[in-house]
This record gives structure tokens, sequence and C-alpha cells, in this order.
């Protein structure tokens, strides 16, 4: 029998770890055998020495084997996921889910909750009245057979080893590593069983990866480790300097969604949404027109059918915030930069998102970005209006944004929100 | 108030901690606030990272504040101590403490047990009957006052939090480390209080540092910190590629140590123990000739002294096993070498080390090198004599052996086992 310390010894001093290691390693860990103490050790040696090509797979198969995997076979269309690894402003979801499922394809968009500066996609959703993000098993593939889409928490039973190692990672200052950032994104899909993956990576201040070569280097991990379990597998590099679209927070987030869906979105959101929907159509095999089905409402039927199987009104009115302050522009000219962590953080403070796992978070809470880069501002015009239930957090919120804008004589170079594509 | 987390990410990225996040660190771990896995993974970057001069000094000074401090002033000669990182038949203390409390100093050992090939100083003398480990700190003072030096086991009280660092440091792969392994050594020492501190680094394959540029390192950083402490202290660097004397176990070396202080040592033994005899009385200020102390009988005195002021009867047989064996030399010629880490793994299989630190050591087993390197050996002459209490344990034992050993026909060149001082 292998020996945790070892083992860890062998991994800290560069060398590689078999197959069986890696299996006795997270089998032993989520069965509680090895103990936290010596599975934290890992991951920093891991974090240092990272996992190659055959000890990523094994880490990500022992994950995987960790859990149950979804029946998706008996569907009757191919099936085809989005993951993001998380942006400000990212409502991409709630509009690419029924879009793509518009066009004939079967999206079983499965989410965590995560400690974002805003909540999740689910988080986003639960501000809609009566909408569930629990669903069995079995009423997630009724749904998906129904609607062609669904957007629902994954259940405790899906990689459960991922859940515990990322627990544990958030307390252990090892998050940050590439192969860890993979193996615990691509178990959970691949035991979700959708049949591609298109992934959003996002680059820049507001996003996990700061810089295009990390961002790469993880698209290019995930891209192979997909394709190496069966799932057809491609990512967009997609910028994450600015906040996506105008809305930041929950329920200013469905709005903007729907907005969307009725052909009044901002440019930059649809530009992603219809990249991103072109990619997954592409690896389902369909030969499908995304933009037709988002301008003839379409996309907005099936959006609408998705909420109401899983119990929410889409016609009921959102929570709106108590109180609102202004962010004016300090003087005339271009906006020349919004930055998305600033605004990001200041919605986080407003209420937005969640400090510890089991906190709640603020429905309303939010930040409205009323200009994006390259607008034309006048002096004193409201460039962000900010949105809390508790008037008490408007002060921490401003200071947030202090030096995340400034205003130029000349607009900025115009910047493509679709950054690369990798396959 | 520092985060946990955020301080393992900065050290994980090579920063540098504060004198008041190390206290905050050292202090949180001690009290329990700060759990085990966390620790582990600081550990774990300190590794990969290091600690520079100023944190070494930090956590060094936390590790001696989280305990007392022993109250040596009192006392009316001056205090030496010596430390060995441990080797493979290193019986030194038992002739060096008597010795050097015979010309004049005060010798505080103070010892832990460890997890080596064979036991530590403490279990080696423990194979005398009546002799006890565990003194008072009132004690301690005592038996220093009227023999001149005590070897006894550090009291819980002294640097509590490097007991449970240690603890922690064995399980996770994480004991390797430089600036951890020196403040470990060297908080003890500095809240023992003695004066003076002499640092044997062995050096080989029997030895913590395999190299000696990892052994220069880790003198270089001990001395360092001890000067700096205010403990006037050097080191000597002395060869552990070979067995240190003829006997390795725990009886078994307590023999040999007294056969040395009747001037019936072997040469090496003599050597080292006189070498750091030299280096503790000149750094003690004391002008002093340790070969005739050994010589004319004082040492043994002093010996049979601090045996019997804990408890022990100088005069009483030792255990004996209940099973022997012989490795005979395969050839006629010289013996070239004889791996120090095979025979101490050997004699650990006999059962005279321990696998886990709440496990007895046997007091009768080992080995007994009954030829040296350079030695001339005849085909079929015995080598080695394999000692245990449990005969089921002699296949193991000489499995350890094969290829430990070699005869050749020419003597290989003769090594000095005192390779280098730092001071």
């Amino acid at each position: 029998m292998p020996d945790a310390v070892e083992l860890i010894r062998a991994k800290r001093d560069g060398g590689q770890l078999t197959d069986a290691d890696i299996r006795w390693l997270i089998r032993g860990y989520t069965g509680g055998e090895i103990p936290d103490e010596q599975m934290s050790a890992l991951l920093m040696a891991i974090y240092f020495r990272g996992l190659d090509t055959a000890e990523l797979s094994a880490w990500t198969d022992a994950m995987i084997s960790s859990g149950e995997r979804l029946g998706l076979a008996g569907l009757t269309a191919p099936t085809v996921d989005k993951h993001s690894t998380g942006g400000v402003g990212d409502k991409v979801s709630l509009v690419l889910a029924p879009l793509v499922a518009s066009c004939g394809a079967m999206v079983p968009q499965l989410s965590g909750r995560g400690l974002g500066h805003t909540g999740g996609t689910l988080d986003k959703l639960e501000s809609i009245p009566g909408w569930r993000a629990s669903l069995s098993n079995a009423e997630i593939v009724t749904v998906l057979g129904q609607v062609g889409c669904v957007i629902c928490a994954a259940g405790a039973g899906l990689a459960p080893a991922d859940r515990k190692l990322y627990a544990l990672r958030d307390v252990t200052g090892t998050v940050e590593s590439i192969p860890l950032i993979a193996s615990s994104i691509m178990s959970k899909k691949i035991a979700e069983g959708t049949g591609s993956l298109v992934l959003d990576v996002k680059v820049g201040s507001g996003a996990f990866m700061r810089d295009i070569d990390s961002a790469r280097q993880l698209a290019r991990t995930m891209v192979d480790l997909g394709d190496a379990h069966g799932v057809r597998t491609s990512a967009l590099l997609t910028a994450m300097d600015t906040p996506l679209g105008h809305a930041v927070g929950n329920a200013v987030e469905v709005e903007e969604a729907v907005a969307t869906l009725c052909n009044a979105g901002p440019a930059d959101l649809v530009e992603v949404t219809l990249a991103l929907a072109t990619e997954m159509l592409q690896l389902a095999g369909l030969d499908a027109d995304p933009k037709a089905a988002l301008e003839d409402g379409r996309a907005m039927a099936a959006y609408r059918a998705m909420i109401r199987a899983q119990g929410g009104d889409p016609d009921a009115s959102l929570p709106t915030a108590a109180h609102t302050d202004i962010v004016t522009a300090p003087s005339s000219g271009y906006l020349q930069q919004l930055d998305a962590l600033a605004v990001g953080t200041a919605a986080w403070r407003l209420g937005a998102g969640r400090a510890r796992k089991e906190h709640p978070v603020s429905a309303a809470a939010g930040v409205i970005c009323l200009a994006k880069p390259g607008d034309a501002v006048a002096a004193g015009q409201p460039l962000l209006e900010l949105r809390t239930d508790d008037a008490g957090r408007l002060d921490r919120a401003r200071a947030a944004l202090a030096g995340a804008f400034c205003v130029g004589p000349v607009p900025p170079p115009p910047a493509d929100p679709v950054i690369e594509r990798i396959t």
C-alpha cells in the first residue's frame, strides 16, 4: 500500500505519481483516511511542481470515480454545455443556454455557487420568485427533454471528491494551480455526461486568469483533458478587463439577460454570447443560425419555458434595492477604462456576493455601469449606479471604485471581447 | 488582524512575512486557532520558498516564546552544549558530556527522542537499569551543579510550538527544509539557556544531510542563528558514510561508550569526540586538555556520577539479545565501504529504532560492525553481527545489508571523520 508521506515527498521532489498512487490518494482523502493536513501539503507541492498529462488524467478520473455520472445517453439531441471561469457581469449562461437549446441542442448546465464578486448563475436565477436550483437527476433529464436546456445545481453525487478538495484549497492558498483548476472543472463536466463542452476562459483584472499566457495554458489543459475523456471540447478566451454588459449583481443581471433575449442587449454581451453559441452548435454538429434564433424570439421562448419548468415565474417583478447612489464623471471626454475588479469588489461590498459559502447574497444589490469604455461622457454625468439593501455599505463600495475609471480626451482603441479560440 | 490564507499565499508567491505575521502564525497554531491543514500548506510553501534571515529569526523567537526558558544563570561554571543532527552509531554524547564536564564546563544536554534508525541518546541510556530520562527543571540544575553534566529529556515546557510543528512536519513531507530544521533545533537550545553550543552536523548516506553543500548551509544557518541570539555557536561537519565506531543499537552503544571512557574506544569515535570536546571547551573559554581527562579516568568518573545522579547503576549488566546472526566477508581483501544507511536500516529492522513515536525500542537489538572500511578481511570472516529479540526479524535485516559493503584488492584511501569547522 502506498504511504501518504512518501507520495507527498515524491511530488515535492519533482517525481511522478502513478495512476494507482493518485487513485489511492483521492479515494483515501474522500473517505477520510487521509487527513486534511496531508492533502493540503500535497496540494501545495502540486502548486509548485504541477501534474503532467498522465497524472492530471488520473487525478481527474479519480475525482469522477468518487461519485455518480448523470445518464444523458437517452436524450434525442446532442448535448453541449458551456463553462465560464467567471467574470464580473457574466450573465452569458442565462441567454446562451436557451439560445442554443432553441437551435436544436440540449444544454445540461450544472453549476456550483462559488465565492465570486457577485453570486453565481444559480444565485442570479434565484432572484426570480419560485425558481428552484435543486433538481433530482430524473427532473434534470425531464426538463432537458421538454425544454432543451436546464440550469441547476450540480448534485452532491457528482464528483464529491472535488467538493471536499475545493473546500480545502479555498482555505490553504492552493486554489491558483492550473492542473487543480482544470481537474476540478473538468471532473464535474465529464461526470455530468455532456457530449460537447465550450469553455469561456476569461482574461483580465476581473478574471481568475490575469494574463493571456495563463489563460491559454488553462484553456489548453482543459481542452486536452476533455478530448482525452471523450468530450468534444474547445475554448474561447474572452476579455474581462471591464464588466460584461452594464449590470453587475444578481436580479439586475437577470434583467439585462432578459433585455438581451428581447434584442435590447449590450453589444459586448451579445457578441460573446453569439460567439459561444456558434462554437457550441459547431461542436454539437448542428447547422443553425443563433443570431436568427435570438432575433426571432425562439431563444426567449426557450428561456421562459426553462424558468417555468423549474418553478419560476418569468413575468414576476424582481427585487429592487432600498438604497441607490450615483458616481459621476469627474470631467468631460471619453471613458478610457472601467476596471472589472474594482466594480466587482464594489458590487460585493454592496451585498451581491458572499464572503463565506454559507452566507446568502442580496438579490437586489449591485452596480449598473451607465457608461462603458469608449463612451463620450460629460463632467457630472452619472457613470455608475450603486444599489444596496443596506445604506451603511455605500461608503466602502464607493471606496472600492477609487481609481477604477478615468476620462481622457480621445476614445481608447476599441477592444474585441473575443480574444482567441483554442481547440 | 492577519489572515492565514493571505499569509500562505504571500509565502507561496515568494513574499516576506513580517515579525508580527510570524508571531501571529506560531501563536495561533500553538493555541489551536490555526488548523493543521493551513500550517502544513504554509510549511510546504516554506519548503519551496525558504525563510530569509529576518523571517528565520522571528520564527525561532516565536517558537522560544511559546514556552519557558530553563534558568541556568545561577551556575558557577560556563555552560556549553552539543547537538548532533544524528547518525548511525552516534554515541558521542555519552562520552562527550562527562568528558567536557570533567574539564570544568557544565553540560546541560537536553534531548528529544526522534525517529532514527536506532533510538536517540535517551533510549540508549534507558538500557541502563534504573536510569531516568525525565527530570524536573530543579533536578536538572541540581545534577548540573553536583556532576557538571546531565543528559535528559527536554521538558514539554521548552518550545512547545516546535513539538507541535515537528509532529506535523513528520506526517506532511515537510521535514527536509533547512530553515525549519535550523529553527527547530535552535529554538530548543536557545530556550534551554546554554551559554555556548557546538553543532555536530553529520554528512553522508547515514545522515540527514547527504551532501556537503546542504550540511554547510544548515551549519551556517544554525551558527548565525545562535550567535544572533546570544549563544556562542560553532559547528563541525563530520563524516557519516559509515557507522561511527563499531556498535549500532542501544545497549551495545552504551557498552562502546563505556569502553571509550576506559580508553578502549574505536579510533573514529575517539577522534570525533575529542574534536567536539576541544571546540566546546574553547567556546566556553576553558583552557583544558580533554585527551588527558579521557586518559586519566576523570571523564569516566563524571560519567558514573551522572548515571548515578539520574537513578542508574553504572555497574549493572545491560540487556542482551536472544538471537544473533553473522554476515561474513564474501572474499578476501580490504573492506572498501560499509554503508551507514544500510547498517542503520538493518538495526532498525532488528528492533533498535521505532517506526512511530509511541513505539518502544528494543534495548538489546542492533548491529556490531566487526570490521571497518580499510580493514583487511579474509573470505568467510565475520563482518557484521546482527542481534535481535525476535528471530523473525533477521531475514529483513539481512536483506537491508545487500550491497552495503564490498571487498577489494587494495585499501580504500583513509577518510578523516572530521571534515570542516564552521564558526
